[in-house]
């Protein structure tokens, strides 16, 4: 490397100089259970409709900045109090960054470990300090260790991923809300499994101000075109807006997303589809001998094998054609779990076997 | 406001909280020469190949996250020696944030002014100072007050427009080296509107280790897809890419592009046919009296008009329909100077027509 290379890689943030690349595992071939995807595809009809919208895309002009129309159906579809304020992101990623860079140098981040890995990761992107606090042993909140810390740190944000990722329990309500009343910064609570939920913070927006919500259309079966939303009183959410990059979504992912949202019956019944799939894949692995199944209000299930078993199971059933995530060692997470996301009534069931055989022949 | 959210505000940067919401004009219904689009549109046969192939796109998946068949595709399409480094951006204006991100927070920026405002606006949303060198009277670059600045703060990042927008001009390429070669930060080279000029700094990145390149194919024809490309060294390319989210560019921006450069030839085409409408724009213009036309090698054009008028004229031109933008008053730039963008040679004539009708009534 040449010095002035050297010289200038000294400008970027040493967190960054040390950080490892994100890496997403290659899936070419593999039947995917790592991404919480959802497995259905649209009805023909509804595809030649979005087709025959598609035709009068013009890619050469740039999108509606303010994707007026597209937050219009969005408040209607979700519900969303016209007195709330709505800013989009690029999936929910874009949203958690643009939180993080609005608070002034000097603010710290808490999450519960394990969560949702981007808090961490865009944290220290950013220079920020992250406090992780692990979950207790049933994955619910450690809310005393939370509470000291709001206390003695006094954390600019909190986030709460509600359902929790990788651990798919929701966490005690009324442990959030001592955390929001005890919190003098914001508290983002993370909707990202919402449509899989028996509850949602949407209605306690307008109670809490310094409530945010998040949530991503990714598991609703939008992955492909990221889109994200947060929701919160206008006079905060006006301050996001100003360094929302004015064009951040784009024109296809405006018009199909409305599309879609017209649509959202569609949407809902995938939903319950995946919901019921999850039941039934929980009470089959719970039938199997030698896994510890933990409940779940999500699109996945985590499992634990027995000691030392994990990675050997994970190749296997890589080897096999199934794609699903090792958790590996996280703070907060029993040793040896798997996470493997709920797939199409068929796509189950080869998993459930093929999970089958490898632990008989193991 | 409750106190509450007055205490939660409190948290967000000063310069956020200060900072007025970036404005994009309404247009509906207008003949938008504003923006520095491509008026032209895809041939028949070649919209329908892209809608076969978006036939089979799938919404409930995740884009590839390194993005790997299209960047193949720009590597060979654009001329991107293998041993540099490329970076994906939703826009370039995602980079240039992704660029400032990286920065310790102690950072400062330098840029001429007038120029893009995105350098400005992005460095304040992260509170970095700024510092805005206005250019000569000609246009050209400071280069003596550019040098003594980065003598005196040694800006951690100097952004060059090449072109410049709103000034439509090449800057010396012997200056633009003399600041390479004195700054011991990132100099980037912003080449937006390099489809239209006769010029570009890509073949000059592996010789200047601290040159970043960023480009952006909205104005080759492809605004609504939001995607813009960094170049650099590739140990300096690959700290950036680890902060890049993972899923920044979607799965239609990736499909649509990686379509589009298979057809490079028809953008290019495009290209040349606004490059002769910008010859013959500025002929014309140059022959109305009482404006004053500056040289171009963009695909828009700034004129001045007599002193006090830029706002009439801006006005009789939006109500007879056609949307320009009036530069109104910034630090380098001669007063009452007005932009148009390049359009197609009928959205030209009309506006000549239309301007020239205006000026004599006046």
């Amino acid at each position: 490397m040449s010095d002035k290379l050297r010289q200038v890689q000294r400008l970027i943030r040493p967190e960054i100089l040390d950080m490892k690349a994100y890496h997403v595992p290659d899936s070419v071939g593999l039947m995917k259970l790592d991404a919480m995807e959802n497995p259905y595809t649209w009805p023909a009809e509804m595809k030649k409709d979005w087709l025959k919208l598609m035709a009068d895309l013009e890619p050469n002009r740039y999108p509606d900045p303010g994707a007026k129309e597209l937050i219009k159906e969005m408040r209607s579809c979700f519900g969303i109090d016209p007195s709330l304020g709505v800013v989009l992101g690029n999936g929910s990623d874009e949203l958690i960054q643009l939180l993080l860079m609005a608070l002034q140098s000097s603010s710290s981040v808490m999450a519960p470990t394990p969560s949702f890995v981007m808090y961490q990761h865009i944290a220290k992107t950013l220079g920020l300090d992250f406090y992780g606090v692990p979950l207790q042993v049933d994955f619910s909140l450690d809310t005393k260790a939370m509470l000291a810390l709001v206390e003695k740190q006094q954390p600019s944000i909190v986030f709460l991923a509600y359902p929790n990722n990788p651990t798919a329990n929701l966490f005690n309500r009324g442990d959030i809300i001592k955390i929001i009343n005890a919190s003098d910064g914001l508290v983002v609570i993370d909707e990202a499994y919402q449509p899989f939920a028996d509850d949602s913070f949407l209605d306690d927006v307008m109670k809490y101000p310094n409530v945010v919500l998040i949530r991503t259309v990714s598991k609703l079966g939008l992955a492909g075109i990221r889109l994200g939303y947060l929701v919160a009183h206008k006079a905060l959410a006006e301050q996001f807006e100003k360094i929302r990059l004015p064009y951040n979504i784009n024109s296809f992912t405006q018009l199909t997303a409305h599309f879609a949202f017209s649509h959202y019956k569609i949407l809902q019944q995938q939903a319950e589809l995946i919901c019921q799939q999850r039941q039934w894949l929980l009470a089959e692995l719970s039938k199997v001998t030698l896994l510890e199944v933990f409940p779940s209000q999500a699109n996945f299930i985590l499992f634990r094998v027995i000691d030392g078993q994990a990675i050997e199971i994970f190749e296997a059933l890589k080897s096999s054609g199934i794609l699903i995530k090792n958790m590996g060692v996280v703070a907060g997470l029993p040793s040896e779990c798997l996470r493997v996301t709920v797939g199409s009534e068929e796509q189950n069931k080869i998993f459930v076997r093929t999970l089958s055989e490898i632990l008989v022949v193991s």
